[in-house]
């Protein structure tokens, strides 16, 4: 069964804005099984939408759409879909009363534009939005079904979860599609490709094999289509024995598992706990590792040293080493981590300390380099590396490699 | 003049991989004032990419097109590219010497995979990719051009910055369009529409406004579109005025500018230091203030208190307190925030502390609740906000609810 995935909005063509949903609605569709073969952004005009509801109806059986239903005047999807399905836009007092209880608990008082978000489609099936103002509505046409939900992420994500997905699985059955992620580390695409040719030509014809390399973590990812799901997740799982058996130094783990998820995971199988001391990162490995729920279970906090006199007197670094070897350096990145663990009280700390640019850096330490030290009871280990891009992506680059360190320091605990 | 950007890869449409290279590059042919009129995603498939190719050449003067040129096997576009071009590949010894001087500076053998890069359409214009092994692309078929780039970001914005958007620029003239970002935090969007119905009545029919909601955060895009650059800037500037008479209490910079950079440029500005003190946010704040170049200029550091202890024996706040009033109360985020500007002798000192979610939450304070405190010579003040949304959005809100108290305080210095 065909899908395909339709955003309308002029600030997802003109950049302002990443289309972050159309990824969520892919995953969404893709673990019901269906084939999402097209994803188009458009106008907010209407021309350009009539014309491809148009397309999309000779070619899929379900479209999804997003974008264009808020309060205000730039928002014209809702006008549009009633010239396509011919139809005209009533008052649905279900909506308005939701819009009427949702707004009064928010402390605001309803407006005009808040009353025309009541005003839906007579044809359509309203879906109700308990996390916004703009309900979503169903259509169907010559087969086809229509779903139109607002651009707001989170209200997208309700009206999928509450009744989009629901509604599909059941009313399609459609071919059986099995992805399974393999994620790894340490090591670029071309070498990894290159380690797994023979891996790769043995695959069974039924399961194809992609690389989706970003900031350095490579996600492998098997797709095996077929009518038996069994079958599938048994083939599956031997060729995933078989990547195992290949490359064990650079997988650190499965599915949608982040670095942050694979260290939180061993630390609380381990029963030990952490602490971060950040220069060059800034809080990133924090910011990461408290992203995951139930982290405040193993992570205790961070000291985010970024001037070199707090290095001293919080962390307790020795000023004259600071002078002496500079505040990018092994024996500075080493301390860090060591007053961190001391001041904090934790089994492991992790410490970086390097240049993340645009300026700083010079001939010997130029900006991209990076210390990074892990302290245990047994010990400090050191490790560094040398980046080369932009500031931001710099900051990435040092989290994923400090939080890798990490991760290879727990397991051989 | 009329652009289209077309993105090639499984991962995009199955949601994988969210496309952030399309809302790049349609900034980027916005400003040199190409209409971008759509984005289209489509499988790594033969048939799909001919007909999206096939299609964009009747509608589009320009087609930007990212994906499939990696070095492994699930990479084919640039066969796809010979066929609709009815061209061959034949080797191109300038970008295989390119290649290998890249890999043999990063330390890695050259291989199989690594020689196929530097294979290229014969009847193409090569654009060398000083940032990765797969060059650019430039093909002209009936009038249209098109450009072939690789997906990773960093080596689609080098070719597109060395390479395609000077030679755009040189070959194309253009309608001028302009844009101008007004960002406004702290009213939700409805209310700010209600707020500027006479203001978007008002406004010159070249002059279109769009409001682009993001995680609290609202930007108001102006786009004038006509044949004189200078006129356009006049008449955008004129409303640009009179949005700072109307709402000058939400509007907290212009562009692109984030609400962390605005806070560093008012530091700067006044110089002042600052440091903050984080429970809930675990680092986030730390971070989005790291990530604007140059702010070791005025941020000093921060200490994530993650655990209640480290409240107390780091930030020195008193365990009595905690045991009242609850680690989520006011007196707590500002002792914090106080502990916090002592220790790290700042001028300012921003705190959290709340709920992020899922677990944590109870009847009084449920998950998305926090407090804040802002700290500076003539005492501390505090806020209390409420969210409702899941732990990354509650996080990123939490953060954005600082920054903003931030911001107010400094300007009130």
């Amino acid at each position: 069964m065909k899908a395909e995935i339709i955003t309308i909005g002029d600030e997802l063509l003109i950049g302002q804005t990443v289309d972050t949903n159309s990824a969520w609605m892919g995953q969404a569709l893709s673990s019901l099984g269906f084939d999402i073969h097209r994803k188009t952004s458009v106008h907010d005009k209407r021309e350009d939408i009539l014309g491809i509801l148009s397309d999309a109806s000779s070619r899929s059986d379900v479209v999804l759409i997003t974008g264009g239903l808020g309060p205000t005047s730039d928002d014209i999807t809702k006008n549009t879909l009633c010239e396509f399905f011919n139809t005209k836009l009533v008052l649905d007092l279900r909506v308005l009363g939701m819009i009427e209880s949702m707004m009064s608990k928010r402390g605001f008082p309803m407006n005009e534009n808040n009353r025309k978000q009541a005003e839906v489609p007579e044809s359509c099936t309203v879906l109700t939005n308990a996390a916004g103002t703009a309900p979503g509505m169903w259509f169907e046409k010559n087969g086809t079904v229509f779903v139109s939900m607002p651009g707001v992420p989170s209200e997208m994500k309700y009206i999928m979860n509450e009744h989009v997905i629901p509604a599909l699985g059941k009313r399609f059955t459609s071919q059986v599609i099995v992805h399974k992620n393999i994620m790894t580390f340490g090591t670029p695409e071309a070498r990894l490709a290159e380690i797994l040719t023979d891996f790769e030509a043995g695959l069974p014809r039924c399961i194809k094999l992609a690389y989706l390399p970003s900031s350095g973590i490579i996600k492998l990812r098997l797709t095996a289509t077929g009518d038996n799901r069994e079958e599938l997740l048994k083939l599956t799982g031997e060729q995933v024995c078989k990547l195992y058996e290949t490359i064990p130094q650079f997988i650190y783990g499965e599915d949608e598992e982040t670095l942050e998820m694979a260290v939180g995971r061993l630390l609380r199988d381990k029963n030990l706990t952490l602490c971060t001391a950040e220069s060059c990162t800034g809080g990133n490995i924090s910011h990461k590792i408290t992203s995951v729920p139930g982290s405040s279970d193993y992570y205790r906090g961070s000291v985010i040293a970024y001037a070199n006199d707090i290095k001293t007197s919080v962390l307790g670094v020795d000023p004259i080493l600071i002078e002496r070897e500079g505040a990018v350096s092994e024996s500075v990145a080493a301390a860090m981590a060591e007053g961190a663990r001391n001041l904090m009280k934790t089994d492991f700390a992790v410490a970086t300390t390097g240049i993340a640019g645009p300026a700083g850096g010079t001939q010997l330490k130029p900006v991209g380099t990076i210390w990074i030290a892990v302290s245990r009871g047994s010990g400090t280990i050191t490790e560094k590396h040398a980046f080369t891009t932009d500031r931001v992506t710099n900051i990435t680059r040092f989290t994923y490699a400090a939080l890798n360190l990490l991760r290879k320091q727990i397991i051989s605990t």
